[in-house]
């Protein structure tokens, strides 16, 4: 059993007798029942994925960012050029992109992953370098990848999760660099979900309609020549996906298996999602959608998996943007399950148990 | 003039020329021209209310939750007794209830101010005493408060205020306690919106079917009892009100008058915001939603504002926790706007400039 079949048969079920004590918990603190809307209910969803009643409170929250290049900007789907992609690199590791300012905000640790940029980069102290290939090929003419490197991508996002969670990684986010990368992640999608090519894919940094209407012709045909079959993940990977995507599929499964929660961000982190679950569905419960996308394809990707995203703020950054503010939401839940008082402890009277009851004294 | 007249004349228009240079440095940021999507308008909202075209980061973000009490729960309209409002303070005060843990979470400092607890409160370091009546009086039988004392709560919201903009807060929050106050929030919301009672009246802490009629006809038997105009705001709060409310509208004006940014939290501070504003229209550009509470009042609020809150989360407690989380956003956003680098400083090439051409070379 290789690294990647271990990794998915690691998954087991959220911890029903955690989620039973959180929710007791929840209903003995200071506010009216449920009050607290969402916020009660991420709490029980981190008691039931970290196995702990009383969820610890997040110490070393790591937003893990995987960069690759597409063979399909060959065909003229992004207004970027590839050569982007490295620039962005150095520009997370000299801290000045959205995902390092975010990250720094919410108190969390940036891992930059080069899993398939078409540059030779730098060596550099904050880069892990798990290179499977220097892009993808065009998928518009040829698979993305071959079997063998989409285990190469997935294993290498499951073995850099690991090293995370083994240096103290207690709550993991997604995040991705790549130019031309919002294509592959449309293909992803509307393979998986059956849903329109044209429903699934966006403007990504800002097409226009001219534009817009020759990236969904170029998935369109690429679906057309490939047939990816939509119940099988690995294959849709390898014939249209992208060597980041499997990456962050990789961490998704490796944050399952060790019981900590994957904040996911936007639709590039969801397309990977969908990858994941497509391998093993029993991830799905350990997933937080971070926000909900600009990019309309998310939509559907939230839809298939049963999510709802905790933030809505009109982004397409990526990066892991999203996943990072959303990082603060599952912390402050968490805080508010550990540090609230209950009614006894804080010498508050309780509303009134048999509220039918009070209200026929007191509607006469 | 009194402190209030002082305090509306003091409030002017937002810093365009701020804003145009927070927008034009935006755009040199170093990702897709607007794919941070509400925080980049927050960014730029901020240089608009503080003046600054690059917003200090906030350091002393501050939340201010007024607490009174309600003659009209006499009728019946809370599951909770009177006797919960005080109780609360003391939870507050005791760093226990949600808004402590919310405000902790985002570095917030939380000041606790009784304009109208009914009850007598043990004097507390933490506790600033600026009681004007001991609750209002049962507006189903009588206006809820003089003209006299909805002054008093009003300028007990602007010195309490001042005070805190004088020591250092940057940044304003509000927050309310007062078992019962979904009752006057939803008159004031009739009343100013011009909505159907039934359309702007929740169960609060959780009342059932019967009880929600019963809160329902009780608001509705006051308006007509007292038809409160409209276009006068202190009509409104006199006959309605809360002195909690008029002493977070308090808060709303001074935040304006010296432009500190104001990040409303849910219902009843989004009643408070519409005496305001009523007050004085001029404020509407300096408040920043929070979050779309549970009360479904809360809708028409935002309509009345022009407001787009910035999260929900199916929160519905009040004491300013949906405001403390939005800090945090807000916060962001102003972190962006200074820490990200520009294309320029990273070495990061720019999309094609003229995409139109690009797209008609590329789409051949």
């Amino acid at each position: 059993m290789g690294k990647l079949e271990e990794t998915i048969a690691g998954v087991g079920p959220l911890d029903s007798a955690a989620m039973a004590a959180a929710k007791a918990r929840q209903d003995t603190l200071t506010k009216p029942l449920g009050a607290l809307g969402r916020l009660e209910e991420l709490s029980i969803k981190v008691a039931g994925i970290t196995g702990q009643a009383l969820p610890r409170a997040f110490e070393h929250p790591t937003v893990i960012v995987m960069a690759g290049d597409h063979g399909i900007t060959a065909d003229g789907v992004s207004l970027y050029p590839a050569e982007v992609t490295p620039q962005m690199v150095y520009n997370f590791l000299n801290g000045g992109a959205g995902i390092n300012v975010l990250a720094r905000h919410v108190g969390a640790k940036v891992v930059v992953v080069d899993v398939g940029v078409a540059a030779e980069l730098a060596p550099h102290p904050g880069l892990v370098n798990r290179k499977v290939a220097p892009g993808t090929a065009n998928f518009a003419v040829q698979p993305a990848m071959t079997p063998a490197q989409a285990r190469q991508a997935l294993e290498a996002g499951i073995e850099v999760a690991e090293g995370e969670i083994a240096a103290g990684a207690d709550i993991l986010a997604t995040g991705d660099m790549g130019i031309g990368n919002t294509t592959p992640s449309s293909a992803i999608v509307a393979a998986i979900t059956g849903e329109p090519v044209a429903g699934v894919t966006g403007r990504g940094t800002g097409l226009d309609d001219a534009q817009l209407h020759h990236k969904i012709a170029v998935i369109e045909a690429a679906l057309r020549l490939h047939q990816p079959d939509a119940d099988d993940a690995m294959d849709v990977l390898c014939k249209v996906g992208g060597l980041e995507i499997g990456g962050l599929a990789g961490v998704i499964l490796a944050g399952a298996a060790h019981r900590v929660p994957i904040v996911v961000d936007g639709f590039i982190s969801g397309a990977a999602a969908l990858i994941a679950a497509g391998l093993c569905p029993a991830v799905k419960p350990y997933l937080i959608a971070a926000h909900l996308s600009v990019e309309h394809g998310h939509r559907a990707v939230m839809r298939h998996l049963g999510l709802v995203p905790l933030l809505d703020l009109n982004m397409r950054l990526g990066e892991g943007t999203g996943a990072a503010l959303a990082i603060s939401i599952v912390s402050a839940s968490v805080k508010v399950l550990r540090e609230m008082a209950t009614f006894g402890e804080a010498g508050v009277s309780e509303a009134a148990e048999t509220a039918a009851d009070e209200a026929d004294s007191r509607v006469k």
